[in-house]
């Protein structure tokens, strides 16, 4: 390894592991990595294929030692050597690569050491689209869902302690301890009810019904604050996006600030890679498209025509033809604004010159058609 | 089947059936076969009346063989055989008419063949009202829903492989593999909670615990989601389907674009079919209407009037006078606009106007009556 | 009961009886006939206290025929006979007087018959606070609740044709029949899970996995329907209520009706009985009150003054001095408006007039008190 | 006790106590307390370690009762001492102090006595962050939830007679009385489902069936009722807390109230502790800040620059600049104003002038720093 750019498929791995964003080989090696311990531990499954199952998960060791390994140098060449390796990423990479190793040398159980795989579905976490915003809501929202929280724990402790009062010379066995009784009202308030430990006293199963309910009121309260806190994120994650987008299209450029705020709210961004068929010629459609960035292909009878940054089409769905009359598919990756049927309207009633500059290209289109 | 089209009925059947929508007599179908199916599997019932089963199966199965029948042959007559064959529908419609059939001939148990008699359900995909708004909201949050997925299944393997390394040596009976733990894992994040599978040692309890809140945890995360998309398609939906109708109101149409846009928030449209009573005699009312499309009759003391498209009635109700005077009735299909008393107050306020005429006439109205 | 009006007590009753609302003693009576009839099926108690027991439910049965009666003459009296008889809450009394008379007469167990005597819960009914609103929301959005119910639907039978397909053959007492399956259905995919019914074959809980992530789906999209309807609902309910107040109180009705209607989105109507403390001394406050409808005595030091409709107070709140200075109560039953802290500064920023004139008051009357 | 105060640590202890919040060491003591008190109830943690249990209970019981009587006596001096012991936490407290001890003495059984040392946990109310907020929720859609608590209770009912009445004669023990079946119903609505009370007819199954679907829209409205309010107080109460601030910086008070309220909107408030980093050199950056109260440092190269009350700063980051140049740190304890990139572009569109003063004063600064 000490020349590895000497190897260009070895140096393009380098560069694609060293990005931030996973590799669809990484996100494979993950899955086959964790099925392969799941089966380690089914007797007759790993007896059938046990040289599969050790060599698929010393291969999927092999990657990600590997992995770390060209990360943390790519790091030291940059200077962020310290920075990677305490990372939170760093750290997953880290355990990924060493404790099932590590466990093994200690003199783990194999079955028990290969357990620690678990660990590398922590790679996927950067991958997940959605999670940043998760976490926002999660955290403007902790304080109400904290409180939930805190009033889970008494209802739960209460309940024990009444309940473990109410059952303890009736049901020693099961109802014998506190902690016994905690063990009961967690499984009750989250209205899971295993069964195993169930109050047969009248007064024991009186609380039993007052925790019950009082679990649907927490589970009630908890997906009302993340409902709401849900609500606020997606308005202002979208409107970010989109601003970036919509101050780039000249179209849109020409307006005043306040203008391009109100039109920011009405339009979607979208990315798409190339190739795409973006409309399908026949299909109604209730959408037209600015071409933020980009560019898109129009099949055309006879020609093709090349639209770019700018641009826009689709318009003639929101002018009263609604079959789309063409194909479009994009030339190379692009971002798209999408303005719906319902925003076309308030568009045309707020900004009326704008509605009459696509008025008047959609009309010089037909034209141009025919 | 050389020339159905000899047979009236069976023309008119083909034509009923060769459009979009289900005639009535298929959802009978639907549900008599699906019934019939289910029992089958039951011991007692079928002796009891095997030959109404029987009957009754293969009645539905011709049904459905000689629905995609006329379906194809309308859909090859209109050049469209592959499209339609291809299609969703179609390919339900096919695997409907065939699956029996192949399975009886492919030598199954005739029990198991007529399970599948299952796929007919299927057919009644494209009746279902809200589909299409529901499949709009999973595309529009698809990515938070699996950003949500993600983590329940990231929850689901490190609390299976957690349990699994607790409990194997207390119970290797029922967490003696990690899919074994799998099982329990899932039925207790999703709080279902069947108790044939407990941890019973402390920590195996306390992660279970865990499990139980991340369940609740994901639940509400998940419904927040959905809540959220659901509101923005609501309105969406709501103002697209009166848009259209607003502007052919002539009551209407003398507005300007942002006026309109503004009703159409206010309004809400309403089909009904023929001969329905519209508003009681007597009731009391907190709505007018407005006949986008079609035509009612009013039923004074007297004598009948019909009122026709552009025309409205039930204002008297937000003027003051809040029992309904007289019977209202629709005379064939009608699309109302229903203007609630709410958003008659805001309307007001907004566009006197409009308020005066509606006044205007409510007075000449009442003179008349007199 | 030929001359019910010659005894007062008796025509009293009567006239509460045939209003619209039900008699406290109404309410009492449904508790103790419904107790009762639990009681009656536990064989201690009731072998403890049978008198009691069959005294009480003789009681309430007596009361509910006599109710029934008096309202069904009242009805006749009015010429609304047949509507009373027949509307929902005719049938309702109906069946609640007559039931159990019935099932005794026919010869019915006693035990059995007085189990009847559950229909006079629906007595309740009419008297549930929001239950218009509640229903005004399941209308409304009953076309995307009923698609879900008919995805629940679809759901529930295919699960159960695929586990009874996979585990009949291993389980043939518990999943002998597509009946027995569907009863595992439900209980899965409402996530209730009993556990008397449950898949052992690999593949037959995978089925199962699937349903109960389905269940949190199902759920999901139901809460997430009722959510966006209730707020809807919410609002319209709010405004409707209140802009009937604020037009009646001077302050208000100068405005044109756009302000009108700007005003009544802020406001919050409260109704109150008579003599009720509205605000104590001492206790900090953030929102001030108009009168709509009654009289209010404030409790100044030395004397006492009394404001009727169309006057407000607690304004001092809202301008700086947090402390509330003097009990109010209130003399009859009174309607007030509430202004909210945080209404207060929208209304001083849109309606700076209207601010002024509360100014100006609080201060006159600082001055008058010092 | 005589004369605490002189003793200096016990005074200013007294003081801590009798405030409104509690110690740090009030929490810890309640942990402790129910931590031990758990503990005495496991045999054998309590035979391995019962000095500790015991002391440490004992220790939590002296604090607590110590607690008590430092407060009483702070409000008697203060001449609150009635108004104090009869308060909700007053009481808590008094409770607290004196359960255990008099169980003690009336001769309960130590293990039983010391299970009072629950009500502790009451003890934590108060400091619950967004308690306050939860039950203004509840108060305000207390109608609605009422009436869901109604239909809740009367599905419980109707559910357990119909239940008891089909399934008495096949399964006596199970179904022998309402109660019992009212226990299945209970577990069943809820979709806790323990599995010890199950329907085994196929009518009490049906029924089973549609109470547990019933369960689930009882839940789905229940949500959607909190979610609604929650969304509404979340508005109400951000509003509030901001508006206060944004009226004391000398930047917005310019403006005129319509201004103001329409800013509040924007902002959200952030109180931090001291020597609390603000803003990390490096990161990326998609707010400012304004000081609404208390200093902060900026970190520049060479020297350290304080800004106080008023003045803002992370203007860069909304100005095309994405990574802060600084580290900035709070001074003392100060109150922020934040101000989002979502929400800064709305400033800058309906409030221009304001958008060119925080430009020139981001270049001005810009200029300095190079």
């Amino acid at each position: 390894m000490s020349k590895p750019l000497a190897f260009p498929g070895l140096a393009e791995f380098a560069a694609a592991t060293a990005g931030r964003n996973m590799t669809k080989a990484a996100y494979v090696a993950v899955a086959a990595g964790v099925v392969m311990m799941v089966l380690l531990t089914v007797d007759p499954a790993y007896e059938a294929a046990h040289r599969w199952v050790d060599g698929l998960l010393w291969g999927c060791l092999a990657f990600f030692v590997f992995e770390w390994a060209v990360r943390l140098r790519h790091a030291v060449l940059t200077q962020r050597g310290w920075a990677y390796a305490l990372s939170g990423r760093g750290l997953v990479d880290a355990v990924g690569a060493l404790a099932v190793p590590l466990a093994l040398v200690l003199g783990a159980n194999p079955k028990t050491a290969w357990l620690l795989g678990i660990v590398w579905m922590f790679k996927v976490v950067p991958g997940i689209p959605g999670l940043r915003q998760l976490r926002r809501v999660l955290v403007q929202e902790s304080g109400p869902l904290l409180s939930v929280l805190v009033i889970f724990l008494m209802v739960l402790f209460i309940a024990s302690v009444a309940v473990y009062f109410l059952e303890r010379d009736v049901q020693p066995g099961t109802f014998g301890s506190v902690p016994a009784a905690l063990w009961w009202a967690v499984a009750t308030l989250t209205t899971t009810g295993y069964g195993d430990v169930v109050p047969i006293t009248p007064l024991g199963r009186l609380v039993a019904a007052v925790v019950m309910i009082c679990g649907l009121g927490v589970f009630g309260l908890w997906t009302g604050i993340l409902a709401t806190g849900f609500a606020a994120e997606t308005r202002r994650d979208n409107f970010l996006k989109t601003w970036e987008s919509v101050s780039k299209v000249p179209f849109f450029a020409a307006l005043g600030p306040a203008a391009i705020a109100d039109v920011t709210h009405m339009l979607r961004t979208m990315d798409l890679p190339a190739r795409t068929v973006i409309i399908r010629k026949g299909q109604t459609g209730d959408c037209m498209y600015f071409i933020a960035d980009g560019e898109v292909e129009v099949d055309l009878p006879g020609k093709k025509v090349t639209l770019g940054e700018g641009a826009f089409f689709g318009e003639m769905a929101l002018l009263g033809n609604n079959l789309r009359s063409a194909n479009i598919t994009t030339k190379r990756v692009a971002r798209l604004l999408v303005l719906d049927l319902v925003d076309f309207r308030m568009l045309m009633a707020r900004h009326p010159d704008m509605a009459e500059t696509i008025d008047a290209e959609a009309r010089r289109r037909e034209l141009e058609n025919k």
